[in-house]
């Protein structure tokens, strides 16, 4: 299996685990940092590692648009394209499509749409949509399906849901009968000899056509016998990587109707994927419904997969959803907000190009241990925004991740400890309700 | 005294040494890159401190403006309020002024300008420009000076060239009169009580008053006697800086005659400063002027002060100067080029948008070990910048600064050994010819 997934606590309804993939494993509930066309914007890979983000997530349909899917596939993937040699996920496109392109229109067969950069033509299938995931080569990939707009009535959900359902199907008939594509999961047999346990050499797809799973290839990997090719500073990650597949998810659609989260995902689950999402939320409901429609969906998902709620969510929300059992999730916002000045603290939310900043010596966050935090006042981030400087960007995005990471890991910690009920008040938000406070 | 220079080699005319300042020492010769508002556009201090910059370049023109001199004189000086703990010089503002502004009017008072964000009124005469920097507290500033227009006829030149010499000579008289009101000369003392030699506690304001060079001051912080304020940490430049005064330098004028630079050197060194900037150069005049006018500076320059050659250069343009016996540079030309894809290796230049980089698995330079060419393809950062991503003009800054400082590092150690003339070529631009090529 290249894909495992394990739950080492639980507290409530939350859980703390970890899953492991072909480049890495992830402590569980994790928050995925967007990174969307190979770049968590402003924020170099080495920081990334820094902060702590365990896996990111990149945008298929940005990928495929620029730089293409042939790009990153001869390149390595796109781990070794954006060196980042940890867990990366993709979205399917199918999200970005439907809120970025123009003239799109959906069929049973898929969805055609027109670029938003320079209004060329394209077409999205499940089975395209699987190709560029497998062409990108992600860790997780996601199946193509369709984000119900809100609100929506039930018989359109409904039609919507089915349809989802049809293109889990074929994404993951199209899944499995192209998942050794992934281009780490041969590339660097193809391009260097290995030696074999048997003492000879061998080419990647010859090994790979009498080893399909490739657990010989993995055990060789931790014997160290496997180099990174000699030309290239790059390669490292297809040496743990080589010889395994990505894991393709499921995703529960159902809009706001409890009855049809049940079916998405019972009807889902007997697809029988690694993991399974929950799509279609956060997409303009109130929250109340939102946490409603996740217990919908959840109580009807295995205990023994991942479950990963796409989309959301702020710092109060993202603790609330991991109680109520969420083990990924991801979201723009920490990013984004933080290229636009608003910033996450302990305290509650800081809009830093407030005047009262211009001469505040404090830190952004005085419990908080990131370096912009143990090295810059307010005063200074205040300048650099009102100056509308680079750096701004830069050091307010370190900042929010940090906020983020340093959530899940004490979300994390007070699950395994059995105090995250106490700490954090699951079920309300009683106890993040400062996290939203503007200060 | 607060500054001192020290020449430890020489090479034909080019010289290495150091110089000494309240915040830190900087050997030489050497690359200031530029921090306009108080950063280098899209890099974290700690990135320009791995990369080994030794002193920065502010802008009192722009600091001024924005977030105006008296909150960064409140917050500490510019080194604490940027948090940069090294050396940083400002210039005086004219040069801005003359490029930057609208509707200036030069008088033998000063200059009259409208500011280019907002069309405010403003005025800078040696006086107020120097009472900016001071109160900016960089460690090194530069008298106000007129940068006389390209071309100009001999007699505009002279006038402009007499006008400079008599606004040095006012720049010097009003920062005598006030060095001591920058804001670190005696903060900290303001601030907390400090033990002294005699056991006692003082005032830092009384302390300066009997000891005014504040050599015993220094010495006690040598002894681990002085602790940064308990309430801010961001105040240890305080405790090397307190006592200390700024280094105000000349600056030589007279355009592009060789008997104009002559006696403006020689009048301004009447004038008795720690330094000597050659201003009014790079232009737009021919490089061989330039050169021309370097030499006819220079040789009436003392040999026991450093020679600060304003604007320039591009790498091969900085190592040429260093060969003349300049000692520092400053220059927008590594950021702004990175910034705008244009990037410096020992191959030549790299317009990084080009296509052919598109699948280029090499790093950009594979003979510089910066934190850019260790991790990432020209691929990835080809991709960055067509797609327009922050973290494109990130880490394209960082390798241009990397470069330009292994650069100087090179040209340091080739003269200490005596092998610059052998290395670098001196008197010509053969050795670093490549540099300039665009591959």
């Amino acid at each position: 299996m290249s894909f495992r997934f394990e739950v080492e606590g639980r507290d409530g309804s939350a859980r703390a685990g970890r899953f492991f993939t072909p480049h890495g494993e992830v402590e569980t509930p994790v928050f995925m940092p967007v990174g969307t066309v190979g770049t968590v914007k402003g924020v170099p890979q080495d920081t990334l590692e820094e902060l702590g983000v365990q896996i990111l997530l990149n945008n298929t349909y940005h990928l495929y648009l620029r730089p293409g899917v042939e790009t990153v596939r001869r390149l390595g993937g796109v781990q070794k394209f954006m060196s980042w040699e940890r867990p990366i996920l993709t979205d399917s496109g199918g999200f970005q499509v439907f809120s970025l392109s123009d003239l799109r229109k959906v069929t049973e067969e898929g969805v055609a749409f027109r670029s938003h950069l320079d209004g060329s033509s394209h077409f999205f299938s499940p089975e395209s949509s699987i190709a560029a995931q497998i062409g990108l080569g992600a860790d997780i990939i996601m199946a193509f399906d369709e984000c119900t707009e809100h609100p929506a009535e039930y018989k359109r959900t409904k039609d919507s849901m089915e349809m989802t359902l049809r293109w889990a199907a074929r994404s993951k008939k199209y899944f499995e009968a192209h998942k050794q594509e992934v281009p780490w999961f041969s590339s660097a047999f193809n391009k260097n000899p290995r030696p074999r346990p048997n003492g000879g050499l061998e080419r990647g797809t010859q090994t790979v056509d009498g080893d399909p799973d490739g657990a010989g290839i993995t055990t060789l990997s931790s014997r160290g016998g496997l180099q990174p090719d000699e030309g290239s500073a790059f390669s490292s990650s297809q040496s743990t990587a080589s010889g395994q597949t990505q894991a393709l998810f499921g995703i529960v659609q159902g809009g706001m109707f409890p009855d049809l989260r049940r079916e998405s995902a019972q009807r889902t689950l007997e697809l029988d994927f690694p993991g399974y999402a929950i799509g279609g939320l956060s997409v303009g409901e109130p929250r109340p419904m939102t946490h409603e429609m996740v217990d919908a969906a959840i109580r009807f998902l295995p205990p023994d997969k991942p479950r990963y709620l796409m989309g959301v969510g702020t710092p109060e929300e993202i603790v609330h959803y991991a109680a109520q059992g969420v083990d990924m999730m991801d979201c723009v916002l920490p990013t984004r907000a933080a290229r636009h000045g608003l910033l996450f603290t302990s305290e509650g939310r800081i809009t830093i190009k407030n005047a009262r900043y211009a001469t505040d010596e404090s830190p952004l966050d005085p419990a908080c241990s990131c370096k912009v935090c143990a090295r810059y006042s307010r005063a200074y981030l205040r300048h650099l925004y009102a100056s509308n400087e680079l750096l701004a960007q830069v050091l307010n995005t370190i900042h929010n991740l940090a906020f983020y990471m340093d959530t899940m890991r004490n979300v994390r910690q007070a699950i395994k400890r059995g105090e995250f009920g106490k700490r954090f008040h699951h079920g309300g938000t009683e106890g993040t309700e400062s996290l939203g406070k503007e200060i």
